[in-house]
């Protein structure tokens, strides 16, 4: 692949802005220009790079298409329930390959379904099965698929349906790819798969490691988030371990037992009998924002999230950004909206300094409002702490 | 005067940490303790060199005395009211020099009156004479004296009458030294003033340059944090008033008019009147902490107080740290419980950043609770991205 390069400061090194987003407060995207103007009050004519960061939720799109020449493009598929939705994806091409990058969340989120959602056993995963196929017929055969933020919890039944997958009840008739649906699943037959799938390269991005079902499956863990009640989750975790048998069969492998398949109501699951593999979401898209190429020539990078706890060291963006750029030994400054301090003994080996965008005692509430300007004023500290030492120093 | 060898780090520099106590919340000492865990997680074998700051108000004496070989002694005087109480003083002994350090409001301060203490008009600051005398007996001749936080407001009536001015009314009779008595003067008669100050040099620490009277007299601008109502300042004023013309007669200069005599409810005028000089608090302080000497042998100052805004650069310690540390060049970063970010325009151009220790959106009375280990882990997140910068750059 092509690397642009980036354009070089005095010193020849550049500084690269790399946060995910704050949830609930401010897309990556934002985050970034804020950490440059706080940047810019300090030294007007750094070289900067803006890599806002993603993990493979929402705002995935938005990244690798803010990093790399590509499409942006639309399909109407079904929603979660019987509506219909507009999802985005993007196309980048590139001589002899032509790659799709598409967020579950765009076709299934939770934040979508706030108004007109059906119960969680009527919800389905056949839009994003849709969505992979409408790709499929533009002639893409490599696909980056982010799972974070879906509100179902159907196996991945409506992708496999989607795909040709035949779900069957006793009596030979199709069921519905719902979790409803699959209470009467007696036959799953792959006989009429799309034929295509076998020449397609599939790349999940999710940082979750659950199994399918069980005590850590999607339906225990991630079920209440999407509606599911303490009292529904035996029996549709049973309703997901049905379709994990029939598909475990097929694919000669316990598959549902395996790290990642409970991911997106087990679209994970779904995914990776198709062959897909999973991988750390910000991984790839550090990878689809050519980041390392960008490494190269930097000499500081400032990341940051929402908020960091002991949990970000499980494959969030700022960690995933803090080991590439530890390889280069590119000092990195984690800048968020809150840290927990619980959890900087854990975080502290990693960063370069790990600060909160705080100026003062306040609420959640007014921290969100004033995000962009806490985050320019707090890097803009970082930046003249770091101009001061090392002029003082060099 | 003799300067201490300060202990040499590896670079053979070392790191000075010198804040203001963070009022209301930690005393100047512990702060400094909480700054120096910090930087030993990262560098426990940092070169530091511990100076709390204080500028005139309470904590100078302890600042005085944690910097320099000095005595901590006690005496008993008058209280604001009748009570009595025990003072702590500091005696600086060198060849041919008896130093006394006060502090005003170990006498009259506003905290010691919370319990027994009479309306404002009947407060006298008479035992900070007695105190004052008591030194004149032990044979210092050099005083310097803390102005800050006092209840008083008796224009340092109670001090002339403890160094022999006599204060009376129309029929010759001595009034009390309180605004009260203040109602009555008719004469002051400085002739039975104790011969000894003629020989002794004052200087007032003060951040204050408020006039004895008017507008922003003493009583008008400080009166209501001492119980003074709104309804009573004109009077009250008044009295002031008739002090000051007394006394500028026998002086011969319109003192009470100039800046600086309305501090410490017209202590300043008192002292002033007897040839005190009246200098900024945390300018004296460095002075004794030896600050520029130690100065010399720094390559990072640390320094801070409880709220930062604008009026900082009124002369308040970070600030006055800042100016000394800028002439021999060493970068001081503001360390704070909380920064008025309206103020940040201001305080930039004069620290190598600004910070809070706030690590989330936190209330006010979590972050007072919490202040070491909130003021320990943000210190040690600076020394964290300064080792790195510097490794990186040099």
């Amino acid at each position: 692949m092509k690397v642009k390069k980036p354009p070089a400061g005095k010193s020849g090194r550049m500084i690269i802005l790399a946060p995910d987003s704050f949830k609930g407060s401010l897309p990556a995207l934002a985050v970034a220009q804020a950490m440059e103007r706080g940047i810019r009050r300090v030294m007007p004519q750094a070289a900067l790079r803006l890599l806002p960061m993603a993990d493979g939720g929402e705002g995935t799109l938005d990244a690798v298409l803010a990093a790399r020449q590509g499409r942006r493009l639309q399909a109407e598929v079904q929603g979660a329930g019987t509506n219909r939705v507009t999802a985005a994806f993007g196309l980048l091409d590139t001589p002899g390959d032509r790659l799709a990058v598409l967020e579950a969340a765009q076709v299934v989120g939770l934040t979508l379904q706030a108004a007109h959602a059906p119960p969680v056993e009527l919800r389905s995963s056949l839009g994003v099965g849709e969505l992979f196929r409408h790709c499929l017929d533009k002639g893409v055969r490599r696909f980056m698929i982010g799972l974070g933020g879906t509100s179902t919890n159907d196996g991945g039944a409506g992708v496999l349906r989607a795909l040709g997958v035949r779900l069957l009840d006793n009596a030979g008739r199709a069921i519905a790819p719902t979790p409803a649906g699959l209470a009467e699943l007696a036959t799953v037959d792959f006989s009429s798969l799309d034929e295509r799938i076998k020449e397609t390269e599939i790349t999940l991005l999710s940082d979750v490691t659950n199994p399918l079902v069980g005590e850590t499956g999607a339906t225990a863990v991630f079920g209440p988030q999407k509606g599911i009640t303490a009292a529904q989750v035996p029996e549709l975790d049973a309703r997901l371990r049905r379709l994990g048998e029939l598909g475990d069969r097929w694919l000669g492998r316990a598959l549902s037992a395996e790290p990642g398949t409970g991911a997106a109501g087990g679209l994970g699951y779904a995914f990776q009998l198709l062959g897909a593999r999973n991988r750390l979401g910000a991984e790839v898209v550090c990878e689809l924002l050519e980041f390392d190429a960008a490494l190269q020539h930097a000499d500081w990078v400032l990341t940051g999230e929402g908020h960091s706890n002991a949990q970000t060291l499980a494959g969030k963006a700022p960690y995933v950004v803090a080991r590439r750029a530890q390889r280069y030994r590119v000092p990195v400054t984690l800048v968020s909206g809150g840290i927990d301090r619980a959890g900087l003994p854990q975080l502290v080996p990693h960063f370069a300094g790990c600060f909160s965008i705080m100026f003062a005692p306040t609420s959640l509430s007014a921290a969100i409002a004033e995000a962009p300007e806490l985050i320019a004023d707090c890097v803009e500290q970082l930046a003249r702490l770091r101009r001061t030492l090392i002029s003082t120093h060099s």
